[in-house]
């Protein structure tokens, strides 16, 4: 009978659809069988089997000629899914080749083959967060040049502070992903390794051709020898489950602050609706930002899981009892997760619609407070810091008090409209010339991130 | 297309069967449309709908009728897996009777049926988790009482210390589990309530309905009424996901003890073989304790995840933007989790073996020293406290330097020997005359267990 | 010299000043003396140490008496603070009376006193957190009760819904308190007991006498005697951690819904600002919600550190080694952010304000769209349900469409208008008129805080 | 009145004093003025203060003349402690000259204070954690040549496997600390650089003059210059915070291993003693490990806080509300007890001592059953694999059940005999001739480290 699955009803929210066969079932089991088939392959090669058992081996070694609940009922008493794994193979081979199967899995160890089978499916997973990440780079990298200069308010503490420009959020959600990026493309070479280490990590009962047959492990299945083999040390799992979660992290802080914006009292940013795309026709002013739900929600799941990761690295000696087992399914859920957000990422920064009329509206909603250190500043080069921190504030309360603009109150200010003509008031009060250093950082990003170089 | 599966091969490591089946994703649909049904047949016996309409709802309300995967893909557009289920229930409805069709999910909102849904899966799962919780502690009550004298070496800090019995040992681990069962039998009736609160949390569309439909329709599921709806009120999904994460970090330390105590030097403590079990044809002498490894692992991934559902408690005014979507695999998770330790403490309870005369050869490892202060309390009752600390010190520097047993030392010492004949000496080196309140404790704890009254 | 502090700058922010003293060095130190004064004096009583021991040495165990940064420096060589305690405690008693200094610490170990001490410490800020969460809850009951019928927008994924009342938000908070003080009540007794199992655990020194020693210790103390000691199983730790964990998830929604109402687009509340608490004269228009970031602060923190108590409960044996020092910062984290988290709750509820005008201007925001359903609602008691939806639909997209408000365009339109007098309009377009069970649902909150009964 | 501390007893446990000073009050406030004289200093240089503003405000600006308790209770009521501190500080540089005032923190936001002096801390805290790490390294991998042949039971699943060499083990430690040498070096760049952004992030009230002012303030203080601020991007402290993590983590499974080589049963390890490090008077053949006991508690609060600061990332916004000030003590906690982690794992790396004599006994202990697999392939190479392992599964089983030694059982089989002379058997059975690409894998890891490369 088979074991009840969960991955159809929220497996598309929690995944793209490429990650999540990427470390499905039949991908896990694929992988595995794709290192026994390279090891008798190599070992063919060397002459430490015979050369006609690994053409019989590689054949045999297609995932779905597996049962995979029966593995997964194996699991249990064995404790993981290479000795079930290895002995159906076996089993197979045998059925052709009575010499051949007596090869299968030669001088390895379960973890062996668990573990290079997870950094195989690690490399496809990578390219695939690597694709979806240069897409939503470059879309953000145009988007921000675009509005190097648009107008927007700056919120600090979620309050109204003063104008910036919306390149540069644009900008810093893009700054951070190029750091991800690099911190990704300096981890491959220190995660996609060859796991090999037979019984007890040192290859005794392939001496002396053990590391010698590492190397060329390592070379058929085009990884990276590691120093060691690395059973008991665990950073490198670790290290990319924090890497992944900091992505997620980056892409959480983008969609809170998009969420922020498209808020029905601030609008500043809409998530397409139609074909019932977060829309509701009892409330047809709403328009859900359910894509950022999405991100948010795998973003919040993913210091959990980085966590989990990081506590399973205390294995004992050289091979763990329990921490190792910890990272079977935390390890793909955080790749899961990131493709999710990457995925829904790629659609709103494709698809959303920022409201560049909304964001002049929410410039104007404190009727010019906003402008009042801008402005101090201009005054302040007429009559001194001092005296014009002094009248402005003395303006900027009336405002408040009176609810009058402070257009208003700076006209009726017989120490302060003198020092202005009506159009250098305008000017003032125009947030496109308060944007300071903007553009330039904005620039700055966008440089950064087409090299790659934050 | 089927989206791909990832839970055949691992699923059965990380819960049991019965608790995988409570939360598949036919399960979780199936509980969906129980609300949905309960709700129209309370609706309809209130006179809010036609009364023909409730069992036409309720007959098309089977999960096994739905594709699931289409459902799946739906989730992305709306950001929840009620509003496609409902469109589908509504279609599959009026394929039958279109007026009735008109009725379904009436008044309610998508989060009233996926949590109440949610509740009666955790009602199903508790129970699963509370027989196999009575089951292991019993056990465990029996073999405590069984070896409520049965002398062992005390470890801490992983060190020799004195003796004390296997059956206290036993009752630490009952005892944590006595306080697991109060608490998550106080959790139930905060926690399996009704969640109905419409669109915005105060059943407006139901007025001036609502409350006594909610009563009534928390009787038809044999659920709680709370005082209100929770929509944005997580504190019982975070405060169930933790009782549960407390669980499995007792039943973590009973299996790290067990693991411990399993090692080849210590052999106190064994798994069953057989059958493959942990076994290992190349390494006869191997006994590898998965079932505890199951339960490590269960346990490490624990606090992660309670901790995602700390966090997502933040969720936003009526509803929540991600926070509440991070829930819906993270608790279920947890349930899974807890299943599977239980599972497997339960196999460890009633099939693993304790290997006493082993527990009394590495009593005796220390040539006596764990025997010491033992005997320096009864030499102290003839010389005083301080001489005897004083002579049993340098006894005992003596047996350590010269590697010889402390008997011999106290038998070769001219201030020591005399106060004590053989016969009396033989007894203060017996480790069970030194178990103290040992049996008393153990007695406490099982009565405590017994009464589910820590 | 002296070890550098940390506390004073940051202390303030991340805990209530009464919390930081039940948790500083002398107050740690102050209760572990207790213990030992304790234990003496019920040792004393019973016979088992000299009469005139006790006083004496209750006499040297204050705090103030010891050098703390001696006692830091000696923890390195020893693993725990009690070891050089003892022997500091023991050479002050010594100076007054040699017999009495050979009776300190009697048949305990360093747990004892340790983890003893810590339950009084506890038990100090249980009664501080519940008397902060008294008052909170009913300064929360009152304002629930004054704002019943307050209507608000209800919101969802961040988007404006239907009308509810402030009074139902309220509630919410309130009813989440009541359930956090129902679970601290409940703990209470589970997690206020003695420490007491000398070496390893079963009191052998103290035989015969070490229950009734342990139960007059217990009373001595005012704690409940649990069934056997607990130096292993860490249960309570990480049940009191997460319950800490949970209450501050509550304070954090309360605190994020708060701050996103005090948004400058929304303005419905209001944190007191003056005397530079929150203000800025640059910006005259900020007003900071410190109080809430105060509060989110604390609530970000607590699952990391709940998480910390649960994996820590991995403790080997009869002491572990590392998981127990692993509490010894962590717990008393969560109690000072739980206090600080209070603290800033009470103050918000005490001088915040509520801009119910405000609310109000936003519920107008939509042109009435809001309103499209309860409208629906009342033309479908007219013409049926069905009509009048596609109606409402049809008049909605309108008022979207043409930036007109609702209200015109039912006016405008002939299927419609007929079917209402002016009046009748007016009266469906009144927030007020649509809140369905608010007040109900927040009279059973308000009733079950005040009976402390969820 | 002084606000309570809580760092002398317990701070040398969870901390070098090196990084307490590092991190502590003072060190924290004297970072934060280091940036104002700073930034005044480069403004006068430019022009935009004047000239002799910027050494007023440098020799006001140095911690010990601030009153600290006096800016903890001020943090409440502006939410962060550079308000305060500006507020001090311009209070003394008036003090001494009324015009230099004017110009304190001009152009600067609270948030460039507090995180650009948080990252000098850094810088400092960086160069402790380097030189403790590089300290660690080179012993290990001293250690490692030392014992590069050493031979020491493997354990897989804490049971005993097949033999491998101690200086696998400790090579196996060092390569997961080149890993995160390399990694914390990639990182330094990333995470070394200045914050400076003004009110919004744009340094809109410095234009035109925002981007040269930032680079000379930059290079003023020896930092890198970002493409742009960061407030509202929190990936740098989340990445350095996770990689700290990573190297407790490791250096957690180093003291995992160590601990239970430590174990009285086992006692391949053992700490110093004397002093009363580790030891008990009353138990003589106690050693405890405290110093691993020290890290394993270090290392277990790290998952937790490093998923703090991952949660910490969701920041609003140009500022955060609540996030930013989560990451004030959780980074600091991290490189605290990274400290005490490295401090303490010098301490076992130099004063540890390794027991030869017992790792050759424990290789004993299962009277040979762990040569088997190596027998098995000699006696392979002879008869065959098939035949070698069916009749050494033969002789591995009468072993066992006959509790006699492997060697017997081979010499007095008819079948297994005659293959070997005794010589040959003698050899076979030494678990130095089976130790596989242990010495070639050692010198691997040893050369990664000593080029940083692994």
């Amino acid at each position: 009978m088979s074991w009840p699955t969960s991955d159809a009803v929220l497996g598309p929210f929690f995944s793209s659809e490429a990650m999540a066969r990427t470390f499905c079932d039949t991908a896990r089991i694929q992988a595995m069988l794709d290192v026994e088939a390279a090891l008798a392959r190599v070992q063919a090669a060397a002459g430490l089997i015979p050369r006609e058992a690994a053409p019989v081996i590689a054949d045999a070694a297609r995932a779905e000629a597996f049962d995979l609940d029966q593995l997964g009922q194996a699991v249990l008493a064995g404790g993981n899914p290479a000795i079930p794994l290895v002995k159906a193979l076996t089993a197979r081979v045998a059925a052709r080749d009575e010499q051949a199967a007596r090869w299968v899995h030669w001088g390895a160890t379960s973890q062996d083959i668990i573990d290079t089978g997870l950094v195989l499916q690690m490399r496809d997973a990578l390219a695939l967060i690597e694709a979806e990440f240069d897409r939503l780079g470059d879309r953000l990298a145009l988007l921000a040049e675009e509005h190097a200069e648009t107008p927007i308010i700056a919120r600090t503490l979620m309050q109204q502070a003063i104008p910036t420009t919306l390149g540069l959020k644009l900008a810093g959600w893009l700054s951070a992903l190029t750091r991800s990026r690099q911190s990704l493309d300096a981890l491959g070479p220190r995660v996609l390794v060859l796991q090999f280490g037979g019984a007890s990590g040192n290859l005794a009962s392939l001496a002396p051709d053990g590391i010698g047959l590492s190397a060329a492990l390592a070379e058929e299945l085009g990884l990276a020898l590691p120093d060691l083999p690395w059973h008991g040390q665990r950073d490198r799992i670790a290290e990319i489950g924090a890497a992944l979660a900091v992505l997620l992290g980056s892409l959480g802080k983008l969609s809170r602050d998009l969420a922020l914006m498209a808020q029905t009292e601030i609008g500043e940013f809409s998530e397409p609706t139609g074909d019932g795309r977060g829309g509701s026709s009892a409330m047809p002013h709403k328009a859900n930002p359910v894509a950022c739900a999405r991100i948010i929600a795998a973003s919040s799941r993913a210091p959990g899981l980085a966590a989990t990761l990081l506590a399973a690295m205390d294995q004992e000696h050289e091979r763990g009892l329990g921490g190792w087992q910890a990272e079977w399914e935390a390890l793909p859920d955080l790749f899961r997760l990131a493709s999710a957000a990457l995925e829904a990422a790629c659609f709103i920064a494709e698809k959303g619609r920022f409201d560049i009329e909304r964001m002049r509206a929410n410039l104007a909603l404190t009727s010019g407070l906003v402008m009042a250190e801008a402005i101090s500043t201009a005054l302040g080069r007429k009559i001194g810091k001092a005296a014009a921190h002094r009248l402005m504030e003395r303006a900027a309360r009336m405002a408040v008090e009176k609810r009058r603009s402070l257009r208003d109150c700076l006209d009726a200010d017989p120490e302060i409209a003198p020092h202005f003509n009506p159009a250098e008031l305008d000017a003032l009060f125009m947030p496109e010339n308060h944007i300071g250093a903007a553009p330039e950082f904005t620039g700055r990003a966008v440089a950064a991130w087409r090299s790659r170089q934050s």
